[in-house]
């Protein structure tokens, strides 16, 4: 088996501490017991990439190019397929995937296909502005008949302030007691379900802290990109 | 200076616990506060490399053409310099640099320098048989003048048994205590500093747990890759 898995390229960096967290999680998940039985990953922990939250503001370039750019070195690097470990950035897909030959796994769609299966009427999302302002997640929804949630805009100003503290690698109790409350609001709003759509939640947010179900984009990720390279699950 | 700093490719894999250490330290030693101001990293997980102690044992092909293929593969990505999480593996280094075009920071000669400025009369070496075989740190030691105290051939084989442990993923309290017994018999043969000179050690064994120095391979590099790049230390 460990043979005839396929390599797989992850774009990163978006941020850091997230791309940790992913490749983390995939060492976890991966039924491996020897070294040779892990999958080759291709991590491209790419900091360079411009704001894109600043971009959607109309504050900076677009980061497309260097996306699709970063894409391309990794299948040139040996990548047979491609994963973003960031939930917004995937508003640049198709400018991705016209970079590159290899298949591309979307998060968004992976997330909202496991939503899906859990068949919510109203589901909170938790994602960034951008993230939000592209529709990723409201459009993969409404397809799936589902209703998404949103918090308040006074909510959301919270919401984009810890993403920030926590990609500058604060993870401590304050943060952690923050995300939870933004949770907790949009499951009093009627969500049964609650999309970490952004890979810095689940690095401050676990299932144990709020009632309903929580579906991280970050583990549906990982777990479906172990399963399409060819590996097992623990 | 974020914008100025130079991409670090990295061979990884050797194994893959070891990669996502080194990963996460170089993460919180870089003296940055916005994911811009982080190194671009990419780092080939490369679990695919032949076994080095099996290889030196007689037991598989050499790893030097997949170690020499990946470096290239990371720099025709993108990197600017090339480092390698795995100390065993500078046996091959020579085939290494002979396939890239960009410098290498050898883990040997910076932890040798490190240990040198310590300057004691003689330090212990946790290292794995292939390493030892290849007379990296020996050599490396005796240049600086310092004398290497090695474990006995029973100890030595308690060692390859823990560093298998931890490759697949067991760092727990049974694995941890066993390594400190091996770090404080070399001390009680008159080690005054010990190298963790294996990058799964620092996994499971710190400064704490023995009464002199423990320099961890792993760290020096760390923290040479991030002063080589260009960035700063916290």
């Amino acid at each position: 088996m460990a043979e005839t898995t396929k390599t797989v390229g992850v774009i990163g960096g978006l941020g850091p501490l997230a791309t940790l967290d992913f490749f983390d999680r995939v060492l976890k998940r991966t039924r491996a017991v020897k070294e040779q039985e892990h999958l080759r990953l291709i991590i491209d922990n790419n900091t360079k990439i411009p704001d894109r939250n600043a971009f959607m503001r109309g504050e900076g370039p677009s980061p497309g190019p260097a996306l699709a750019a970063s894409a391309k070195g990794l299948e040139v690097a040996g990548a047979e397929v491609i994963v973003m470990a960031c939930n917004t950035t995937h508003i640049w897909e198709a400018e991705i995937r016209a970079a590159i030959s290899v298949p591309f796994l979307s998060i968004i769609d992976e997330t909202a296909a496991a939503v899906a299966d859990l068949r919510p009427e109203a589901v909170g999302v938790l994602a960034v502005d951008a993230c939000l302002k592209g529709g990723l997640y409201q459009d993969a929804l409404k397809k799936a008949g589902v209703k998404p949630l949103l918090l308040s805009e006074d909510s959301q100003k919270t919401f984009m302030d810890l993403i920030y503290r926590i990609k500058s690698g604060d993870t401590g109790d304050t943060v952690k007691r923050a995300m939870v409350t933004l949770a907790r609001r949009l499951e009093a709003q009627g969500a049964e379900a609650i999309i970490a759509g952004c890979t810095e939640i689940p690095i401050v947010l676990s299932v144990d802290d709020i009632d309903g179900e929580l579906v991280s984009s970050t583990d549906v990720l990982v777990e479906r990109t172990i399963l399409f390279a060819g590996a097992q699950l623990w």
